[in-house]
């Protein structure tokens, strides 16, 4: 027979085992990190009062098991209530990825780690599944307060705070996971951000990935209406049967979101055995919308419930959540009853925990599980009174009524992480101290910025295009003549051509750190030589390329676009330049194809100032090593086009502009 | 120069005011029951620390003005978890309503308010609106607690708890409004229940009452799309067309809910300064609706908070309630920016203030003002950290990350009524012991009540009609002629007749006071004798008629009528009834006008057992006056119709039935 360490007596036990076996007053055994034994509090002390080495009067309190919190961000808990109440373009561009790019780092995220876990323990939760940056580290926090976690280095096309390429990222995911594989509290896991935000190739290296070492895989999916849309239109299908063409399936998928899909996919969900997280809080403050919850449930879909990370909610209170959940779904569905307190609760622990994988470990109070238990006081004056002529009452006294703040002991693995309202893992004055002074330092940083040209045209701009990478390299030309040639050439495919007339006004600032933004008219010339059309953009150039690439060829980062829906004379007032520079162009853009590699080609006439012809060619780029073969395949192109690759500049044309401009007044 | 008896310093003074003035460090002066000065609280302490009795160290947590709570039933907080997850009709019917008719006293309201009191007290609420029976009870209580409310007496045309009658309800409403008006604490007001649950007169007359004493008119506006289709179905309009008929808006109205309502409706508001209370937990937990707040707002509408009862919610937190009505916002508006966090907490003070007609004595932190405050502790780990780069922080932080215990004082009308988080009005301990002790009866009380037939049959019934009151009379007739020719003359107007051949079944039980339910399939005869639809419904008839009025007419309740969507045996099955009998008849059934009052006339000819002919007539009826004034009338009616009214009998065709059958076997 085993060991008892503790037996738990004089309690009401939700086992929330798969009959809902409740026990009152019950009690539980448990040995080292495991629940020996669960049952009537009178049979169990017969059985086990002797021999364990601790009696626990629970004192008539709910012994259930503790909450799993299936989707957050636990580092982003440093950024609570950062920005509220914005545009997703300009919450997410304008504060949350400055700060993150300026502030992330091993001890940030150990940090914010540590303040999500003491708030979690507090509020009963014993597993959670994250997907952050430095995972490695948030792991190393999370083992150290003693939680369960299901932990997702992320992976994502853009350059992110730990990783400058997609593959640096996969090889974090795949250094962390032979790391941590075999913890006894961290699953580690990759996480591909989304399909938005990844490539049709990221989506499917991190899906082998994860099947390689059998660890889930955590990515969001469907999460707004416009992402759905934009993918219909970029790929001529929803998300869920995009990401199922790239087998993402082959991995096990934590689902997060999941607001705009349909029946199909819901059947596709279920019949690859992904778990869907549901984040209430979150969906409904970002104006996301509601998941089709009780669909997923009605064909047999797991869902768990998260909380998301704090930017979008701004706490990590799984009861708020649970209860949100259920309200949620009694409004969507007009149906009173439709997802009540006993399955709003499953949600929240037994079924929460298949959802990440967890299952066979922990989510509810069964013999052989780990003990993951949590204590709950429901004679506080909120549950007052509580009825007992039906065995809901306690389910519903627990989702609607109760709070966190009834939690007064949780164990996980066997081991107290807090004992009446006191945290045993971790230090709570010196963690609140510590985030203040990261606070101060962002709040410093912003208020810094507020001069910033970006944070300014990101208020203003409208949907904003994200960041993004180019590969690029410029040669004056004194005739367009053979270049035209070189185009009808067969090595390359003419996908489209175009014409445009284009007026640019740069604006720099006193602050050249600022960079450059440019206000461009472009009028569409069309086949006749008339303007058919006429488009006005802003473009935020970043103030210098970072590196140069093989053959003169320039990596640049930094560009934000913003359609101008303001006029001219708005935008110079609001922006107040301290310069302005003029560039007229004509210009003959190409897409091209050589050899199977997309390029834009331009042959441009400057008119204001005449400085003649120019040849550009750029590509977009997602890695590194993508833009190395890029940029050896420019320099190849310039030879082809019948230019000289190396008489190739990085001059950008506002700076031949200045340049012209200051050279007339010598 | 007022005497300051008490100087709040070192605080972040959030005043709510027009401007929304902020003093970080402030300081606040209170004099009596009135706030006297705020400001810096340098210059506040240069002025006044010297001769303040006490100096109040704030220890930098927000002080701001104590929350409103714009709707409610606060001794509904005794039956919080009740039942919960059931279709309205089966909630109402089966639990609330009984539950309340069998508990609902002096006592019961009483000690309902002092745990609802001591709950918002708790959370930082300072002032409510409340709407429930025994209301000048409630007032003692809530005065005792020292809490700020405007209570509504309830008018309704069905018997309640504290009324036989609307009229009875309206007297007892103008007596409390006159006990009450002009105590500090407490604003007496009129509560008509709604539109459905009243008449066009009960509305009128208590608008008439409203205006006569100038207190508010609190009732509950278009909470579901059902009443806004019933509504259009019976007076062709929605319901605030409906209201503003009937004068409604001659008093100042405080209109709970909102939820389906136009533009145009908006406007009406809008026109005749009503004030919207909006219960976001609410309308989402009974699947209402969300209402359309930010057209309210936008149109310029009056909008505060309310948590409604504990029944739909299940407690009276503040706190999530106003952070609801803002996720619900950006929900329903798909726009993150839609209510943001300070709008939100405007509505949960000042605004809210003002729904409710209190907005000169509270609601904001402005000298003149009443001494409503509460202080909000934000070093709590969960508000950690906390950003100030922006003035909004501090509203997100409130709004989206505090809780309701962090309110660790409270202040109402320069008393203290919580310090450091404990009560000083109200004792905890025996309230939440004595409200165990109801919970048990009630407990005992509904689980007794499982055999019965009614709650049976609500739970599987579909959607019920209310219980009703009827005056009826029965005369036995050996030829239905004479009736039918003096139903020609002119004195009687035919509003329709219909001729039906019916087949009831009645299933009685062992316990003889659970009356009788009737299956009956209604036939219905066409002109040419020929059956043109078939109807079946259920109907419980209570035990008894419970008294008789003069002229031998019978006043009746507790019929429940659902719709028999099941076939026949299920019913038998499912009811067990312990006797059976059958009754058949041939119906002709009139609905004439009679000296301008609405009566049914029935001439049934008894077929099973065949007991010859009947004459029938009834008139529902909505007070005991109106009982009797028609009760009057019938034994006129009946003259009238050549029958003599002393034969009257009081018997239902079921006993007619069952003697019959009794005497056979003899």
């Amino acid at each position: 027979m085993n060991t008892i360490d503790t037996l738990f007596v004089n309690a009401i036990v939700l086992t929330m085992d798969a009959k809902f076996h409740i026990y009152e007053p019950g009690a539980v055994a448990v040995g080292g990190s495991k629940i020996i034994a669960v049952g009537d509090d009178h049979k169990m002390r017969e059985k086990y009062a002797e021999s364990a080495g601790t009696v626990f009067d629970c004192q008539g309190k709910v012994l259930m098991p503790g909450l799993v919190n299936v989707h957050t961000h636990v580092p982003m808990t440093l950024l609570r209530g950062l920005a509220d109440d914005l545009r997703l373009d300009v919450w997410l561009m304008g504060y949350m990825m400055p700060v993150e790019r300026e502030f992330v780092s091993p001890e940030f995220v150990k940090l914010g780690t540590q303040l999500a876990c003491a708030e979690m323990i507090r509020s009963g939760v014993t597993s959670f599944a994250d997907m952050y940056y430095f995972e490695s580290d948030i792991a190393e926090a999370t083992a150290a307060a003693g939680m369960r976690a299901v932990l997702g280095e992320s992976v994502l096309k853009f350059p992110s705070p730990d990783a400058r390429s997609y593959e640096e990222g996969l090889a974090n995911a795949e250094a962390m996971i032979r790391q941590w594989k075999g913890h006894e509290l961290i699953v580690p896991a990759v996480a591909p951000h989304a399909p938005y935000t990844c490539t049709d190739e990221i989506l499917n290296e991190c899906a082998q990935l994860a099947a390689k070492y059998d660890v889930p895989l955590h990515t969001h999916l469907s999460e707004t209406a416009q992402e759905v849309e934009n993918m219909r239109k970029d790929k001529g299908m929803p998300v869920i049967p995009y990401v199922k063409k790239q087998d993402l399936f082959m991995a096990k998928v934590i689902a997060a979101h999941c607001v705009h899909i349909d029946d199909g996919e819901i059947h596709t969900l279920k019949h690859h055995k992904a778990g869907v997280a549901h984040n209430p809080s979150s969906n409904m403050k970002l104006s996301s919308g509601a998941a089709p919850v009780h669909r997923m449930l009605e064909i047999g879909v797991d869902v768990g419930i998260g909380t998301d990370g704090t930017g979008s909610n701004n706490d990590l209170d799984m009861f708020d959540e649970i209860r949100l959940a259920s309200f949620l779904s009694k409004l969507t569905t007009m149906d009173p009853t439709s997802l009540p307190a006993r399955t709003a609760l499953l949600m929240g622990t037994r079924m929460g925990a298949k959802v990440i994988g967890l299952d066979k470990i922990t989510g509810s109070i069964e013999t052989g599980k780990a003990a993951d238990m949590i204590l709950v006081e429901l004679d506080t004056l909120h549950n007052m009174p509580r009825f007992a002529h039906n065995q809901d009452n306690i389910y519903a006294q627990l989702i609607y009524a109760a709070k966190s703040s009834d939690v007064t002991d949780v164990m996980i693995n066997g081991a107290f992480v807090m004992r009446d309202h006191q945290l045993l893992t971790l230090d709570e004055t010196r963690i609140k101290a510590e985030a203040q002074q990261v606070a101060r330092q962002i709040d410093d940083f912003l208020q810094k910025r507020e001069n910033s040209v970006l944070s300014k045209l990101i208020a203003v701009g409208g949907a904003m295009e994200e960041e993004s990478f180019e590969v690029q390299a410029k040669v004056a030309i004194s005739d367009p003549t053979p270049v035209l040639e070189a185009l009808e050439k067969p090595a390359v495919e003419i996908v489209y051509k175009r014409h445009y007339h284009e007026y640019d006004t740069y604006f720099a600032f006193e602050d050249r750190t600022q960079g450059y933004l440019r206000y461009r008219e472009d009028h569409f010339i069309d086949d006749d030589g008339q303007v058919s059309q006429v488009r006005s953009r802003l473009t935020l150039i970043g103030p210098e390329g970072e590196e140069e690439l093989p053959e003169k060829v320039l990596l640049s980062r930094s560009r934000f676009l913003a359609p101008a829906t303001q006029s001219f004379r708005f935008y110079r007032e609001y922006f107040k330049p301290a310069f302005e520079t003029e560039v007229e162009k004509d210009r003959r853009r190409f897409l091209i194809r050589y050899h199977g590699t997309e390029f834009y080609v331009n042959i441009d006439q400057l008119i204001v100032p005449a400085l003649g012809y120019f040849l550009e060619v750029k590509s977009r780029t997602w890695s590194r090593r993508d833009a190395e073969a890029k940029s050896m395949m420019i320099a190849e192109l310039l030879s082809y086009l019948n230019t000289i690759p190396e008489e190739a500049s990085k001059g950008e044309y506002v700076k031949m502009a200045v340049d012209h401009h200051d050279r007339q007044k010598k």
